[in-house]
């Protein structure tokens, strides 16, 4: 490992980059805008999709699989839903490549046109509403409760791994309903599911509000997110449930019977998180030593380091280390043995540091001549010696008390974040001096909104629904029924 | 349910086309050559990858995810590659869609012309290998065994519901090795995992072997696949597993620092499967009266189904009911306790003949009285009843007896399914008499097999390497070292 990491300090932005490639998580590919998610990174995502997916179930939905691409057309329908898509999308035209007549390489074949273009999916509403019209006829077709783990793209010139790229892996639910009521009931459902997981797994606080107006996602009635404020300030929408109303029913034209004999639109929602939540998780919890992952997401939650100066202590700590690996894998911890014979334990200890794993035991003969193994943890820098009989005791508790230590900071780190803002001379001050979430009255209007951004970079994050001490907009002085969050964002 | 299944064996392709949609696995959807895989199809498809994926990260791989878009040049590196794929892809030439200047509707937008065209991947060799470019560069970075689950996308004009679609999901292992020996020892382990993963888990019995010249991969040295016979008499390649020698590796300029010191290309394999393995599950085992999974793979593996005629009896068997299910649970048995009050029991019982769930256990009080249950066997169509207080052990019984006898069907069929024929008169009399494989002997050439393959619709499906009986081939006449597998396949 070349140990020249940016401090975090000085340029997170930069840090962000460097630690993304250095620890094997993500790099920029050949193929403008698209990311390779290396196996580090990968796993942390398959980390993340079991327990989403778990979650999902116990709710009550199944998983399905819809087409990739999607007819030009079934843009058109949905009239705000063309708007926010049409102009970022990869658009097939052709079919057939075919050597070049005038030359070297491949050229389109001309031939090969297709009658109506396909885009590759940027999201699946259109698509999957055109089907769920033969799925449903009565409400005994109702609910539909449908996920799918998908590719999508998103056509972006500025990249940024994980936050933002052309391509990026996600899970969308797609779910029709009898009524208004339960649809809205299982927008916020949803909602609470990612809220539940960004603090429980991901150890990241967030905040459940609506989006306002010009914010929700094209196509929606209601947008609720999840806003994360991420330890350079900046926020991160990192999860997203719609209530679209009957809008894309009518665009696709998908009516049910009702118990009342009835015919009507069908009630929609559609909620989804993607790979961005990785990004979350190392800008959350990072630090100028490298990665810090929480135990429940972390690919490896203990490392082993053996110790040894010859042969004879290298079979005795080799052979303790491998019986508590096993010992581990047993209790279902996730564990890796650095017995790589060619490296030396202190480099060993920087690049298992780098890759934020939790929990670290050097295995060393003299430990081990008092009973003892010596313990670190990555989130406080803590080294400590544990009895040798404690060792899976202590193991357990140790995660448990990573992962809530992790939390608890992060906790703090937005409370001491989090500002009140009266006046627009105020809220600029705070936001250039110390970013963050501010809170701040706001008239409730686009144009309000589009000046704030404009003049000071900052954006509504959303509507905390619990705020209820009504105010004047900090621009225009109308009314203002609660403080909204503003902060610059991702 | 709407019980109007052609008979299989009538019209079998006529009846896979049926139960693929009646028993809920998969539909064609809007977009031309694409199919949406509906929740009990994508369930199949979740077992089938768990087993999978745990058996590969057992063989040392782990996961990663690269770009869905391959740059058209790239393709051309190739030789055989590009020949293979470039007839047939999805061309992606533009990034944005505006509204029609001269009318209704959304037109490709001339200005966002892309550069070089990006082709949907239909196999990702080209762009992995670029990327392995900047990932290896000493012996110490081998070997880098990395597998993605990934959809592709082949155009198809003629499709087939999981058989033979545009765009499918699969999972592609690409892996980088030292020597020659390495490379080919990885390729062969892979063969080997997918034909345990099909005799044991799907109790589909086959083949191994290597694919003539002619028929290998558009870039491979060799390329071994897994054959099964379907019960229609077809020949399935169910998985391939391809020796790529150093082709990839000069095409993308992949050289490392050998333990000689002297730089040399890197030595690779491929290997996938596909959901067409769904494909195979529903043709090996269904009946007439619908689907017969085996129950490694089947979503349902036990039905409970209460029995009663008022409200009193409904009370009684609706307990026993769901304190079973609570102990199949508990035992890791996938089972559904159908308590529907608006269907009849008999309705009940065809739906989930036709869904093709292993065991069937029906609780009534007249049995209940007797204290025992009523088992129904789908593969074998037996009903039986068991003592209520062997209900756990007998399910666990009977679940790992009826995956052994779909094994042991599927290789008795396949057995009398598989015949020599010395001559090619015996041999056409033989394929449009009896299907299935036919053993004959070959002279090695293309020109031949296609010569058979144009009068017959026979293709060489693979060559058995344990094979050894001498002899000469069926049309050429000419010295032949081994008989070959010949059959008509999807």
């Amino acid at each position: 490992m070349a140990k020249e990491l940016t401090p975090k300090s000085k340029n997170s932005a930069e840090w962000y980059n460097e630690i993304v490639q250095k620890a094997g998580l993500a790099e920029h590919s050949a193929v403008r805008g698209c990311m390779v998610i290396k196996p580090y990174g990968f796993a942390i995502w398959e980390l993340m999709q079991q327990r989403l997916d778990a979650m999902f179930k116990e709710t009550g939905h199944a998983n399905a699989y819809f087409p990739l691409f999607i007819p030009k057309s079934f843009l058109n329908r949905e009239a705000q839903h063309v708007s926010g898509f049409a102009k970022e999308c990869a658009v097939i035209t052709h079919h057939r490549l075919m050597n070049n007549p005038d030359g070297d390489g491949l050229v389109v074949d001309p031939d090969s046109k297709l009658e109506e273009e396909l885009i590759v999916r940027p999201t699946s509403e259109t698509i999957i509403w055109d089907t769920y019209r033969n799925w449903i006829q009565s409400y005994r077709d109702l609910p539909l409760l449908i996920n799918q783990w998908a590719n999508v793209v998103r056509w972006e010139l500025r990249t940024r791994l994980f936050f933002r790229t052309a391509e990026f892996l996600w899970q969308e639910g797609h779910t029709a309903h009898e009524t208004r009521e339960e649809a809205v009931e299982e927008t916020l459902r949803m909602i609470d599911v990612y809220a539940g997981f960004a603090e429980e797994f991901m150890a990241v606080p967030v905040v459940k509000g609506v989006k306002p107006e010009h914010e929700k996602f094209a196509g929606a009635v209601d947008t609720w997110a999840i806003e994360a404020l991420l330890t350079d300030g900046k926020a991160l929408q990192a999860g997203t449930s719609h209530f679209l109303g009957q809008n894309f029913a009518k665009a696709f034209d998908v009516k049910f019977l009702g118990r009342d004999n009835k015919e009507d639109y069908v009630w929609a929602t559609s909620w989804g998180v993607s790979t961005r939540l990785v990004g979350a998780l190392v800008m959350m919890h990072g630090d100028d030593d490298g990665l810090v992952l929480p135990p429940r997401l972390a690919p490896v939650q203990v490392v082993i380091i053996p110790l040894y100066r010859n042969e004879t202590e290298m079979a005795r700590v080799n052979e303790v280390s491998r019986n508590f690996e096993k010992e581990l894998k047993l209790a279902g911890i996730r564990v890796k043995v650095d017995d790589d014979d060619t490296k030396r334990p202190g480099w060993k200890f920087a690049e298992w540091e780098l890759k934020g794993v939790p929990l670290r035991v050097a295995v060393g003969p003299r430990d081990l001549d008092n009973n003892q193994l010596e313990f670190a943890r990555r989130d406080t820098r803590e080294k400590f010696a544990v009895p040798i009989d404690l060792r899976l005791e202590r193991t357990k508790e140790l995660l448990d008390e990573i992962q809530k230590n992790l939390f608890s900071k992060a906790a703090a780190y937005r409370q001491e974040n989090s500002r009140n803002a009266d006046n627009y001379d105020e809220f600029k001050i705070l936001l250039e001096e110390k970013g963050g979430f501010i809170y701040a009255h706001w008239d409730g209007t686009a144009e309000t909104a589009a000046k704030i951004q404009d003049e000071t970079k900052a954006t509504i994050r959303c509507m905390d629904l619990s705020q209820s001490e009504e105010g004047k907009c900090i621009v225009s002085g109308k009314p203002s029924k609660r403080r909204v969050i503003f902060a610059k964002a991702y």
